[in-house]
Formats: structure tokens, sequence, C-alpha cells
């Protein structure tokens, strides 16, 4: 627990977006370990020690009817990369893909970041570039939910 | 079942995209209905019929340690459109993620599809520009998952 918490930090504080993590210890514990987990971690170690996590969940395809392998987030220590442990994390991410049944594998990456999009084009990925992603939440979601229609 | 069926074909006719449908009733009655559920639905009647359905699931998000809403699929059958329904599921889904303290509530659209855009905007969601979606299934997801690194 300790471990997810310190690597979250240290994802945010790369993506400078620190004041945006309100995940602490016991949240966490709850989501990962709970009665009802919500996602997956995985811990890539290098000479025993922790190097890199990914976290992940299924989504799931109304067309497919079943479950896809969803990447939320890939860290890798800034000091290890460009050691093969994204594409190893991202090759076992897909067996596992593959093992479930899932016949999907999908992420996000930001628009601007010319290397991890080659990255992930030359690993087979596709860029979905027709979608669009909308979010709401805060006031606006509990505007939303008490809207009259 | 036959009602999830029957939508998910109607949405993939609108779309042009029948043959991408593999999900059957079997294989929905798992999703839906089997022992571990990977999506929720949704359906909404008018005058007692069902005219309209929503496919949503949990998704993750490490910086909030939390679960958001995220919905897959909305569909209004053609003649019950400009009635309001779509912001009525909408509605009750933002009260769902809400109720069930989710910090988000997510879905993507065809970013040529303005009418849909302005609708989603004018409801306070936000268009999350910077973010592409990458996906790999089929021979390349097989392919990644065997790769050497």
């Amino acid at each position: 627990m300790n471990l997810l918490a310190e690597f979250i930090r240290g994802i945010a504080e790369y993506e400078k977006l620190a004041d945006e993590v309100v995940a602490d210890e016991a949240i966490l514990r709850e989501s990962f370990f709970g009665s009802r987990p919500s996602a997956e971690a995985l811990i890539a170690e290098w000479d025993g020690k922790p190097v890199a996590f990914a976290v992940f969940f299924e989504n799931f395809s109304t067309f497919k009817g079943r479950s896809g392998l969803y990447l939320e987030d890939l860290y890798v220590k800034p000091e290890y990369r460009k050691k093969g442990i994204g594409k190893a994390i991202l090759s076992h991410l897909a067996g596992i893909a593959v093992e479930r049944g899932c016949p999907r594998f999908e992420w996000v990456a930001l628009d601007w970041n010319r290397n991890a999009i080659d990255f992930y084009e030359k690993l087979g990925a596709k860029k979905m570039h027709e979608w669009q992603i909308f979010r709401i939440s805060g006031d606006k979601l509990e505007e939303l939910a008490h809207a009259s229609y």
C-alpha cells in the first residue's frame, strides 16, 4: 500500500498534477483490496527493487458483449527508463487480456506526447483519433444529477 | 436479454457497424447477470414501451483512488428523439455517480458529431481534448502478448 501511494505521488509529480491526488492509503486499500475491488495493480522490479507500476481494470464493449482490459496508468521511475520495462509491462498486460478472453486492450495518451504515441503505434496499437473523451465532475456533476427534464 | 440484444443491434445498425456486433444473448446474459457482471444496463420507457437504453460500468482514477462512472453506450430509438430522454438518462446516471461517491462521470463521442458535442457541453461536460485513445486487438494483441523484450 505504501508502495502504491508512493508510485502514485511519483507519477503525479512527474505530470505536475500533484495537487490533484486525493488517494491516500486508506482509499487505495479499499479500492484495490476491499470487498469489491475496482482496479488491479502490477509492480515491476529491477534487481529486486520496485521500479515501475501499472494500474488497470476491465472495461466493457457493448458490441463485443465482453470486457476489455483498460490501462489507467503506467509509470517507470525516470532512472529506469529506456530499459524495455514499459514494453515488458504492456506485453504482460496483453497476455492477461488474451488469457481472460478480453478482445481489446486500451489506454489513453496525451496528444502532444509524440514519443509515447510512436512507441504505442510501433507496438501495433491504433490511435482511435475520431473519439473524444467527455468528463463531468464536481458541481457540474451535482447539477446534472438534479437537472430538470 | 432479448431487449438488450435488440437495442444493441439497433445502435449498431444506426452506426453502420452491424458487422462488428458479436454479442449474442448468451454472452450478454453472462456479462450483465453472470457471477461477475462487467457492466450494467438501464432501459428507459415512454408510455410503458422501452425506447432507449444505456450501458455503463465503473472505471477507476488513480489520482482519485476511486471509481468513476463510465457510459459506454446511449441509444434512443430514432422516433423518440428530441423528447429529452437522452438528458433524462444522463441526469439519472449522474445521480447514480453522486450516490456511489464517484467523483467523475465520463463517456466518449465521435469528434464529427457536432450535435452530440454541443449537447454534452451544454450539460456541463468538458471535452478532454488532449487525450487520445489507443487500442490494440486481434492479431496485434496476440503479438504483443508474445513480444520479446
